[in-house]
């Protein structure tokens, strides 16, 4: 493969011809061999640090630190860098810096070769458009880098976490509507309990998704508050004083959230306590599907020797033996992606914790697993949309059946004949296994009317 | 042990006579003995009993469900739990029925028979106050222990951790403005850095518990919902329909804080994800108090061979061997606490995804480690305060000299003589090892009034 | 409160008349307030830190070190330490020094003291046993407390937790013997699926409860590695030589367990990694008995809208409204006791990373976690054992009629029939509504006595 | 895309001509997006398979199960799946069915069409090799997948973990050979405390690592059982009595790795503790690097205002200001692995506990986490080596310095003026900020040739 020469202070390096990074990104790719193929940024990061340099280039053109044709070029060759077009060449691994300096150098190099490139210059050359002295000017990897953290996190979540799992949250809604009307068993401890609808049970899984959305969003504004200006130890040393808030109000025009330069920078370096709570968010959205899609294969259990209260939807064969062997995938995969989160979670917040004076060499690790966390639950989320949640539907004679031989209807006679009686009616049902209406007449309590009459299930669901 | 009997509906106890509990109590004693000595519920979760039992009475008079002579007895008793007159009544464990149902029993017999007591009834009569007909009116355990998880909580955080946060808070903001002009070394990756003031370092740790605290009160809002008047399943079935308002409006009242009754009673008892997000936002302080204490110690090691920047309080022989040897032990404790409620965390939010269908059968063990955890995050905090942070001093000859030796410095010459020249001077000086100000003068490229001129490390710390 | 004077290298110390400890002892109760009356050390530390300073005291002798009478002086205070007659002078709280200085202390105090009033001589005088000189001899903080931490890890492990897990184990395999021919439904994915007998999947517990025994037996030969030796920094200054082997020698001859002295001190005093695997072992216990007591209860579901294949004793009252509802109390309070060693799990192994140079400190926070993981094991495994497992008895009409109705067996005539064939069986079967047998003669493929003879669940569940 | 017909008994399915996979495979493309270009398995799954796909065949034909011909093309077509010649054909992702049933039906049905092309048949005509009838021969998911688990972990683990870690602990015990005679502050509570050697300190981190991989193969002999046999619940139903233990026969020839058939088939498929245990012994090596690489970055910050005892490889420019920033970037990296790590472990124990009746359905999770562990341990372990470790020299005239003038060394004139008069001269030195030397003569206690004879660092690293 031909390579050209790069050169940054510790000298010479060759970089393969064809690529626009620079040789801090070669050397990093030499250096930190550790998890190559799997741990890659993605399209978020890389967006992220394009957008950061644009907003960056803007502020000091308008502070007067970069000449207008500087800022142009680099805006362009950023907005190619947001757009998508060069993601081949951001190819450094989460496990590098602690501070991300070389993902931030290497959008320094790509940017500015391309720059370079775009007036035909001679990449590698530096010029016209220098890496450190004009892409990263006002800039050092400690504000820069946790700067795209936010960027990211913000992006991701609010454009791919909430909507997919809004629209599970609103099949859900639905379906809850739809089935308001149909009483089954209650269950607590597992133990047949007063009945309820089954709308009822599912606006339960309604709330739980309404309050994780809630609690995701509660913690974004702590992600709106950006490191940028804090420059190598949050003085702002090298940077103009007003270039953290330009830098800032440049990021959010351009990506329409409402982006603020941090209130301490020597906080927004030396911790990323804002990560950890949008981690914790995720991991009781995490919580929160799990009971859902666990409560859902219950539901399925069976076909015969289980609840089977509720049908899913048949997506693939579940045995080369028995058809009617539906099983709850979707359910199972939505459930790993829990775990899943879960220990992604426990990798966050432990790294949160580990910062040391003027910075936390552990961002590259925490951002890593916020979003993987956030695409992993909403490719979940989707998932299970459009896979399950949409094809629940009642088992009406399953229901109706459990319903009808329920030892708990009993409470609907207390106010009858008392609670002694109706004890000694549900107590014989249980032990000579007949139905409550086979028990209470055989004891003579009431008549079949009057059972008829009064033990009304529907009407325990909604005692008001 | 002389022993009465009591009775409930699977037959007849013997109970110590001195106790005021009953059968339910008992059976819970001898059924689960695990942790004892260790797991009783402690002061705070008997006073929100009280209190819910107070308040659900009152409810219940209003409602004409209680005669007002019941109604005055129960909150008589009630008003005696609540202040404390009872605690050796509960006996019982975390680790019983996962719905607490035989603590909230245990609530329900104590205060029947202190309430038969004060009449000078015969204890274990249910007359004239019934434990379950009159104390537990339109209550089941599903409802009323996570209504006592609740109230035990917001005043947990609001009367105890938050005031000792605050106080550490407080201390060390002084210490922020009383420092803020003592410039030191900088230092990133544990490297050195350009210069900070030792104000500006603690002012991180300042914003780091402010936003500690944020976190933590908005989880608070979610922990305000209260569960009662879902009684067994969530439907409210044989509690009045407007109890559960009422009853949380009474609660608010006893306690002066803005309970409210849950909009969604199914998710009230099967989740208790507002729990697991206070669980959160106190890990997310023990991440922070993690950050600040490693800082402490290590801006205090030494005393010669370490960074020995800050002096700390001496509050114990540190050896038998030398004197002068200072260990930081409030920072030991306090990390020691920081890594427990990482761990009660995991227990907490572990126990949260585990609900099924109508219950979740965790809320025992979730309310004592979210309780713990707030208790050591408290006590923690307050000793790190009373015994570490108001003594911290700086050791300015120690900072002066780490700062006149610092290599960063050289930065400030860069706009004198370029990049180029001072990157040969600081090599020089770093592998001569000599100081900035010899390296410089020795190659000649500037005077040493230049050098006095140009290198004032204060500047460096405010560069606006 | 009654005082006398005690004294330590920092000054003197205001102690309470009646105790036995001294000055440090007296300074950690003033100094470090956090989670008093929970977090007290209880016996089995108390007593290794007797056997302990036993052990050392004989050792000394040995080398000459100390008088034979100071010996026998120490020995005799030290076997009431062992004994358990000065529990109550043992105050201190985990959250301490991070290297259990203070307990040691404690220790080497209360040893002296007793001593001390043993000759009759004047408490706090240090003669004619001095805590340091005499009681601490040849040892430091640092290799006296992981001393400490492993004696009473491995006691505990051995004569507490293995034999309350064997006890379940061994009720477990009488069951699995005794219901080695109840043939039931089996379940994937919580779906119906081939036959297996109820003695089968109980065999299943039972391999999980052997191999978690057998997982904590491997790890516990680490444990069996004494720090003894090393003193401060694992060079083993101050202290003779042989020093580390005989006190290890001596204390294996009194807990008759075999202890020896680390191979490394340096590693035995600045990391944990031998606590780290019994707490990573205690957690796949705790693994273990989740899966099985989620099992038992999902078995004992119902008792009409769940599975309901198994009985478990009714040891309280379910609800005041029902009789027959038997929640599954004992598997909630172990599953509560899992999600606790999981959490207690993740403290332990979070603190054992956190290691500096030649101490780690975070010793008593580890010891604490794993006596508690220990204890709860115990006693949660002692108490399912004794109110639940013991009493797990089949719901022989309930597995029939599932087992009857299990459109599974179809699989048994596939050899006789053909896949094809079989699979219209069942899928009629499943849609219809109706039993196999009903669909395999309306279909017409097989006789009722050729469908009598060809399916019989037992043969599947044996199929060698 | 050209497409050809496939099917199973759901029905007809459009798959890619060009694939090797079926119908199966294409259903689960389609219904599991998650995590799409993350979480394919990689080479060490996919020649697991093959493996066990192998030993099946060969198992069969020897038990008369297969044809010689079906046979001898299986093993042909797993031989390439084996050498890696199909891995694009294996698209499928970690979130799917929960028993990786999808996985093993991509196995059959790649290695079926392959054994199809061979021999010049139709693809997708499932003649002369059949996925289910001749390659799932006497197998299921729920046995193949967990053997498929076992015998990627087992090889991963010895082929590239083992060797990985060997090498770093290697490089280090020639280290501490190379520094064992030079003498250093010892630190303990990040305080200076009694001198060791460079060595020394070091020799605790081999220690460390040997006990982390003697951890690992304790481990492993739990992974050498396979599930192999047990098919779908573990009765082993519609396999050969005899198949589990030839499988697993062959597997063991094809690995050279003592493979066994599972004594407990139900516990086999139900519950994946020696997975678990093997995540925990990865978590044990996570922790000890963390220590480690905690260790190397302290040691060597500075270089003026940090500890600066050891110099480490400069690979990359830390800061673009300033020459001799040497960031430890190689133990960030390192330490960012080990919170992975840590994670990974957490959604692993979490899975593993979450198994209900006869299956687990987390396999997928399971393994992925454990895998990416041990790639990232391995990574990161020759990284670190590579471009940090074999590089650690000490700075010597700073270690000397530290040395000077460290406190400690007043314990070596115990012996000669007893501790009193030793005492006084530390506190001299430390209050006055002066030598011990000089503090010790200006008190008059020895004489400058006595503290030069006596005071002799050396000697305290090796006190016997």
């Amino acid at each position: 493969m031909p390579t050209r020469q790069e050169s940054d202070s510790l000298g010479v390096v060759q970089v393969p011809t064809e690529r626009l990074w620079g040789a801090q990104t070669e050397r990093s790719r030499h250096h930190f061999p550790i998890g190559v193929g799997r741990f890659q940024w993605g399209r978020s990061v890389i967006r992220a640090l394009g957008i950061l340099k644009k907003a960056a280039a803007i502020a000091n053109g308008e502070l007067g630190l970069l000449p207008a044709e500087t800022v142009e070029l680099i805006v362009r060759a950023a907005d190619e860098v947001i757009a998508g077009q060069w993601d081949q060449e951001f190819p450094l691994v989460v496990f590098q810096t602690g501070s991300g300096t070389q993902s931030n150098m290497n959008a320094n190099e790509v940017i500015a070769n391309r720059a370079i490139q775009l007036v035909g210059g001679v990449i590698g050359s530096k010029h016209p458009v220098h890496p450190n002295d004009h892409v990263n000017r006002c800039q050092s990897s400690n504000d820069t880098f946790p700067t795209a953290m936010h960027i990211a996190t913000v992006e991701q979540l609010e454009a791919v976490l909430i909507p997919a799992v809004t629209i599970l949250r609103d099949t859900l809604a639905a379906k809850a509507e739809a089935y308001q009307a149909i009483v089954m068993v209650g269950r607590t401890h597992l133990q047949d309990a007063t009945p309820i609808t089954l709308g009822q049970a599912i606006s339960s899984w309604v709330a739980q998704l309404d309050e994780a959305i809630a609690t995701i969003q509660r913690a974004i504004p702590g992600i709106y508050e950006l490191a940028i200006g804090g420059t190598a130890v949050g003085t702002g040393i090298n940077a103009h004083p007003q270039f953290g808030d330009l830098a800032a109000q440049k990021i959010a025009i351009e990506t329409g959230k409402p982006f603020v330069s941090a209130p301490n920078k020597f906080a927004a370096l030396s911790a990323h306590d804002a990560m950890v709570n949008v981690s914790a968010a995720l991991r009781t959205l995490a919580g929160a599907v799990m009971k859902i899609a666990n409560d859902v294969r219950w539901y399925a259990s069976g076909p015969r020797a289980g609840i089977g209260e509720i049908n899913i939807p048949e997506n693939e064969p579940g045995s080369s033996i028995m058809p009617g062997k539906i099983n709850p995938t979707q359910c199972e995969a939505l459930t790993m992606v829990a775990v899943q989160v879960f220990g992604n979670d426990h990798a966050v917040a432990f790294a949160g914790s580990q910062g040391n004076f003027q910075l936390n060499v552990y961002k590259p690790v925490m951002l890593h697993n916020v979003l993987e966390s956030i695409q992993l639950l909403a490719d979940g989320c989707r998932s299970f949309n459009d896979h399950c949640a949409v094809g629940i539907e009642p088992n009406q004679p399953r229901i109706q059946d459990h319903l009808d031989n329920s030892l708990m209807l009993v409470t609907a006679l207390n106010p009858h004949i008392g609670y002694e009686k109706a004890a000694k009616i549900s107590l014989l049902a249980y032990r000579e296994n007949i139905s409550l209406r086979e028990a209470a007449l055989q004891l003579g309590f009431v008549t079949g009317d009057e059972f008829d009459q009064w033990v009304k299930p529907a009407k325990m669901t909604c005692p008001g």
